[in-house]
């Protein structure tokens, strides 16, 4: 018999007890920012149930991590508070449970409906890194640029190859995405052209948030990395590939990917995606003992994208892509983030690169799906080889379970034209 | 008739009345940070010269923040607050005002000798972001790794070159650096082999602190940008050459960078630099008009690294460079930043990358010093092809004026050996 909420929830929501995933939110527009779980078409307000004094378990009792504007202080309490966290709300929220559920005052006061309330940045983000770590993603931008001979470089085999991203601009879902300017150059001797990108992209993305982080010089091991991730969100690293490609040899990415980033408002736990861990992929050739995991788990969350095209009503799937296809697991990449001694804090942001999967279905970028412009994707009535300005791109992903979803929402940006 | 201050200032000191550089630190172990300037031997304590109401100027007067335990809430205030107070202060510490002179109470509580303090990290820097400004640097690394022909890449002469780097691992001046263990890659088609970094080196940089900041989506203009920046430090962008090289393609640099990034403790004001400011090199091809600047210029700040090699007691001069070696300045640099919308908040750190300048004697990092190990340095009786555990590297830059110094005083740091 599966758990159920006194809060009534449809059996396609993606925040049914079993989720509870953590967010940022005003419940009006004044209001102060605080911590809430989504349950249902709800928000549970984290700081009027604390103030009840409902967190009454080892690790929360006490703790004002809960009238906070953002989740950090709750993020670096670690796993047993998060879990004491789940746990307490499970609870509250249980059909059998009367603490909150017969309590009109209570429920008045800290269940607020979801249309109602402003999401915010869950998370002050001190660091953003972006891994590279979908293996169909990393061959097709290699044979559009090198050729197939050499389509993955022979690193990647080795390691999670990554980046640092810009951490300013991370902008929670629903933020206007202004088009960047910036220099493009279409080939051999010819000067560099400058204005709006031609090519304006989105990069379907799911990324770690981080826990209580590690001190300078101390690495994290590759089999205790688990707990130092929180949750994932769903995140779309927007690129203008004409800037990238011009700017990127020999230090890699920077403003082609710096003008924005949108990641989704609701954290979902890793302890709500564990009933959906699978394996990871065999990784050939082995990893080196630093990597090398002892369990070696990725989660089967399948993920959308829509886009919505200027001017018209409805969106169109563009892609259906799934956390699985990972080749290199969210532990590893947080083991190899620290192997050099690197420090993570609480709320540090761990992309995961595009998530392609093998079929031309599952790309998770325009570059890849219209082969850099050369073959345009029809959307009902129009075409598009990238992003032109009011689009709107619309990531959404889910995990299905015995009768009911573990989902993370949605994750859109719409783009505006260059100022 | 040069300004002076009543107190005592050695003709040598790199902190005469005409610097006034902005640090934060404790004048005891267990107080609470707080900002100061250095004046000679001393640092005057801000938080005590506002308590006692003398910042009475219409930015300053009101404002709290010299008592806040880092500088980010001053360089939000922008331009005029700052003019501001350096006026005041200047003022206040001059031989013939009697205000703090003569009141030898504020005196005691307000003037504490520098060496009784400690020290901070003067800014929390949200975002870190490291650019490849130097010519000199440019053409040697790409010698070194693709030949005389294609030394310099096409793009680097049309944009300043940089990467997002990391800003949780930097650091003050004299905290030790853990030797970063990693992946590297001997040559062709041999296993990668790990452990600790072979082929450690420092980077003689600079970096430019970010004052107001900018809006997402609203660049900031060429010509506008001095007024973005607050002041310099000296920086050591710490490299692991064996680990860099190996995983850099094609995201650029990550864990070769990311174990420790060292900076000085004292932010030395562009308006204490005004009078070293002196043309910047003459840019072939024209930049893009968004790069073109009214007045181009850079500052003439001598730089120079000293090694004091494990065991030994004194230290070596290996390199002499100066800051106006650069190509791109930092006004171009930061304007080249935001032009896609990124934006930029107070506290950022924009290195402006090794400094080299023309003669193997101005290289500034030992890759090229020691033309990637070929060519060893001699060291008063030892030799070094990359740093050694407890190599200590300090980082000194200075303008010299008429009878005085406007200096940055030292950026330190020591080897340990990997964990």
């Amino acid at each position: 018999m599966a758990l159920k909420s006194f809060v009534e929830v449809s059996p396609d929501s993606h925040f049914p007890i079993q989720n509870l995933p953590f967010g940022i939110f005003k419940p009006e527009p004044g209001s102060t920012p605080r911590p809430g779980v989504a349950i249902g078409d709800y928000v549970l307000d984290l700081s009027s149930i604390s103030d009840a004094g409902l967190f009454d378990g080892p690790f929360l009792s006490g703790s004002d991590c809960f009238q906070e504007p953002n989740l950090n202080k709750f993020l670096a309490l670690g796993r047993p508070a998060w879990k004491e966290a789940r746990a307490t709300l499970q609870n509250l929220l249980s059909a059998d449970e009367p603490k909150l559920r017969d309590n009109a005052n209570l429920r008045e006061k800290s269940l607020v409906p979801m249309g109602k309330v402003e999401m915010l940045l869950p998370i002050v983000i001190g660091d953003y890194t972006d891994f590279f770590s979908s293996m169909h993603h990393a061959r097709n931008c290699g044979i559009m640029f090198r050729g197939p001979e050499n389509a993955i470089n022979p690193n990647w085999f080795h390691l999670p190859i990554a980046y640092h991203g810009r951490s300013s601009s991370i902008v929670v879902s629903g933020t206007d995405i202004i088009r960047p300017r910036g220099q493009g150059h279409p080939s051999g001797n010819t000067p560099p052209y400058f204005g709006p990108s031609r090519k304006l992209d989105f990069e379907l993305e799911m990324a770690a948030v981080v826990g209580p982080g590690n001190e300078l010089g101390k690495p994290v091991d590759v089999n205790e990395a688990g707990d130092h991730i929180f949750g994932l969100v769903l995140l779309n690293d927007w690129s203008a590939r004409d800037i990238q490609s011009w700017e990127y040899v020999p230090l890699g990415p920077f403003l082609g990917k710096s003008f924005g980033t949108t990641m989704s408002p609701w954290i979902v736990t890793l302890d709500a995606l564990e009933p959906f861990a699978c394996d990871a992929p065999k990784q050939d050739p082995q990893p080196l003992p630093y990597l090398a995991e002892k369990i070696s788990k990725n989660y089967d969350i399948s993920l959308e994208v829509q886009i919505k095209p200027a001017g018209q009503e409805d969106s169109c799937v563009v892609t259906r892509s799934n956390f699985n296809h990972l080749y290199w697991t969210v532990t590893q990449q947080l083991a190899h983030h620290t192997i050099n001694g690197c420090n993570l804090r609480p709320g540090d942001l761990l992309g995961t690169g595009t998530i392609s999967g093998p079929e031309p279905e599952s790309y998770g970028c325009l570059l890849e799906l219209t082969w850099n412009g050369q073959k345009p994707l029809s959307l009902k009535g129009t075409t598009r080889k990238f992003l032109e300005d009011g689009d709107e791109v619309i990531f959404s992903g889910c995990s299905k379970g015995d009768g009911y979803n573990v989902g993370f929402g949605t994750c859109s940006g719409k783009i505006l034209p260059s100022p």
